[in-house]
């Protein structure tokens, strides 16, 4: 027996257990050729990974130490006594070898897996063995599988009366295009309910829920979020509370570091979390260009098809729009630049801009048309009226209140540097990946004040020596590292 | 920048970074999306995996905590300044992500993978990645390319004027099938170089070295080996200190925890240690049987043909021998026992092991017709010639003196248990599987004395309650735990 000790150490969706190399009580080698152990007592028991210590001061020799998120997992006290045993590997991991092997699986046996995923009984490298195994090869049975699987692992909202509940998903990539913060409030003011709930930012300068942020607070609890769609119709939540696809969170923490982006695995962590979200009716917005996640108009349209396959199994109506990924949308990228762009649409200001106004309404008006009261053709006219009558605005408003204040005022970063075009000429191409990884290295979106505010886009005259954007920062480190990023390749190419 | 600070934790073959969650000079929320940091200074760099603290005692706020290999690999002093910055992932990965959506790769591509692989560049993740899109598929020219690949990335033996170098090797996965202790001694009396390095048992019983340790020394620097092969002929030795195919030890550490064991990835393995271990001349040998890992004789010649088209491209003369793995080899299973097997059948003694002493008879036979001397067909004959004259026994007792003695005196367990017969019959199977687990259990390899003395064979009678085998081990709790496991299903049928 080992006594069992609580580590305060995050291995990040992953069970470590420490091991001292001189442990009392097991030869230490025993479990080095699997990798793993299985900790066990009082008919719990834990699957984790081994990592070795030589310092007693970490775990001593007649201790075992667990992980943060593995010791809660595990539930037993601190200073219990524990066994180890040969680990069992999940059982389902042989279908995942069958998979490798070239098998398709049925709903059942994909249920298995992502039941263990949930579980966390599998480790970071089996979880890269089922996603590459679904990279490979996958049918498109299976993707609905898979879908319906990550569903039933995880919570399903059910908004009762509201009947239609629109949502709307962009596949991203784009900087800027926070079309969502105008969407919301345009079909809210329609009264179709429209409860959105976003992620932040984790490889892009900001996400919606960043961005919101900057206005309001978006870390609702679920009943909170649930009360505020009844009564104003829409809401921009972070969706961090809701586990609505606790599975798809776990695959995308290998997936990401992977950066192995399939179409099928696409589909599934969507549809999944929308339908677990309570949505009946789905637009879909696929950004395609050269420097966006979706190149062609050909894999758009292979990407298109996929969503309404299993979209309309899964008895969603589903849309897809396919929209001009060529370059960052508005001017800002990073929140407080993005949040600026967003209200000036919604105050209807001249000064706004006009790419991500018209992107918003065409997007809204295909979820106005939704609402069989919508005129075919219309929806679009109908979203402008919505906005230019400051209908939107006043919902926005109306959102922003219930949600109540941000945790923190965000401004604008202090520190300033243009960046002037190297030529006179015409700017040919703006780098959306590029232009992102400037933005987050000025120090977005951690830093809601930093990013980059574009002084000009695709077709404008600009002269050698003109600013084509300004980086904001709030530190000296990162308005370097971000400037000297900028001076490498800036982003923008003048013809 | 943080101040660089040496952990004592081995995450075992993964550079793993340790970071306070209130770190002072990073947003810890930055580097967590791609789950690794790149750590820098001085020119040099060094990619990790990342971990976040919440005990300043392991990790300060200033502080970066390297794990131990990693550590060592990035060669700063404790205490040194560090940056960090955003990870820039291997450029090779992307060919791994071209191989997931279905490419072959060309010899320069592999080569340029297993690189990184051996810079201990990639993740877990990503070699998990790897491996499962070449186990979905590879083509043959893929093989030999990755085989190339693995050899190039390490250490190559040469052994100068001795001409022909045989070796062999068995893929394993048959209890007590210790024939290299017996083929050695043998084909070194011919007069033949054979210099054997073997691993020690990770998921077995018992692998050569752990068995050979029982009665030498087997843990010699390269030097002493060759100095040793050019008096003796042979060696018996540990294969670890051989930096042979670093990039294949890495390789492994994965795809054993993960259990997905293809041909492809078997062959490239095995031939790329003995290429770089100077082989000219190499006997394989794929025992088949209900619980071995080839279960078929279709398997069987699949894998003998793969193992032919590369060997014979890297210019080796490889013969495969298909042998019978039904059953256990010999009577003993774990170190102490087997070594007495050996020695058994090298003394002549009657009661030794029948069906070890022919195996290794047929293997010896098989190496020695690369001797152009001996005539076709006569093998066998002249391999019996040298174990019963003697004088494989002599070549046997020259090489262990050479080696030197054993670092402990193993002696066999001195707990006892007898294995019951259910039923009077006759025994229909030993499960090679089940047996090899309560070997383990009872302690063995790392209890050099515990493991299973087979009493009966297959096509042996039986009475009720007659033991079976017996379980020797050296401490309680295995005792214990190798009874229960073998109460619960012994391995052994009755009819």
């Amino acid at each position: 027996m080992l006594t069992l000790r609580h580590l305060a150490i995050d291995t990040v969706r992953e069970n470590v257990a420490f091991l001292n190399r001189r442990c009392t009580r097991y030869h230490v080698e025993d479990f080095l050729g699997l990798g793993r152990v299985e900790v066990r007592n009082d008919g719990r028991s834990l699957l984790a990974v081994l990592n070795i210590v030589d310092d007693p001061a970490i775990v001593a020799p007649d201790e075992i130490g667990l992980s943060d998120p593995a010791f809660g997992q595990l539930g037993l006290a601190a200073g219990s006594a524990v066994h180890l045993v040969p680990p069992t590997p999940p059982e389902s991991f042989e279908l995942v070898r069958a998979k490798v092997g070239g098998a398709a699986l049925t709903d059942g046996q994909l249920a298995a897996i992502i039941r263990d995923i949930t579980d966390q009984r599998y480790s970071k490298i089996e979880i890269a063995a089922f996603l590459i195994a679904c990279a490979s090869f996958m049918t498109t049975a299976e993707v609905l599988g898979l879908t319906r699987a990550m569903i039933a692992a995880g919570t399903r909202l059910h908004w009762q009366d509201l009947g239609t509940v629109a949502d709307k998903h962009c596949i991203g990539g784009i900087p800027g295009n926070r079309t969502s913060m105008i969407v919301v409030p345009i079909v809210a003011a329609h009264g179709l309910p429209i409860p959105k709930t976003s992620s932040r930012a984790i490889t892009s300068p900001a996400g919606t829920a960043d961005t919101m942020e900057v206005l309001a607070n978006v870390d609702l609890p679920v009943e909170r979020m649930q009360a505020l769609v009844h009564e104003a119709k829409g809401c921009l939540v972070w969706g961090g509370h809701v586990r609505l696809s606790p599975a798809d969170d776990i695959l995308i923490s290998v997936e990401r570091p992977l950066a192995i982006d399939t179409r099928e695995q696409l589909v599934a962590s969507i549809l999944s979390k929308k339908v677990a979200a309570g949505s009946t009716h789905l637009l879909i917005d696929i950004p395609v260009g050269p420097s966006a996640k979706i190149r062609t108009a050909g894999e758009a349209v292979r990407l298109r098809k996929l969503f309404e396959h299993v979209g309309d199994r899964l008895g969603l109506t589903l849309e897809v729009a396919i929209t001009d990924g060529s370059q960052p949308v508005g001017r800002g990228i990073g929140p407080v630049l993005e949040a600026r762009d967003v209200m000036a649409v919604l105050r209807n200001d001249p000064a706004g801009p006009a790419d991500l106004k018209e992107r918003a309404l065409l997007l809204a008006g295909r979820i106005l048309e939704f609402d069989p009261a919508v005129r075919g053709g219309s929806g679009t006219r109908r979203a402008r009226e919505l906005l230019e009558s400051g209908a939107a605005l006043a919902a926005m408003e109306r959102i922003i209140a219930m949600q109540g204040p941000p945790p923190v005022v965000a401004t604008l970063g202090s520190l300033v540097a243009e960046i002037a075009s190297p030529a006179d000429g015409v700017v040919s191409s703006l780098d959306c990946y590029r232009l992102a990884r400037i933005a987050r290295l000025a120090g977005a979106p951690t830093d809601k004040g930093a990013g980059i505010d574009l002084l000009r886009k695709v077709g404008e005259r600009v002269r050698r020596g003109e600013p084509l954007y300004r980086i904001h920062a709030s530190t000296n480190a990162d308005f370097t590292f971000a400037q000297a990023h900028a001076a490498e390749n800036s982003g923008v190419m003048v013809k």
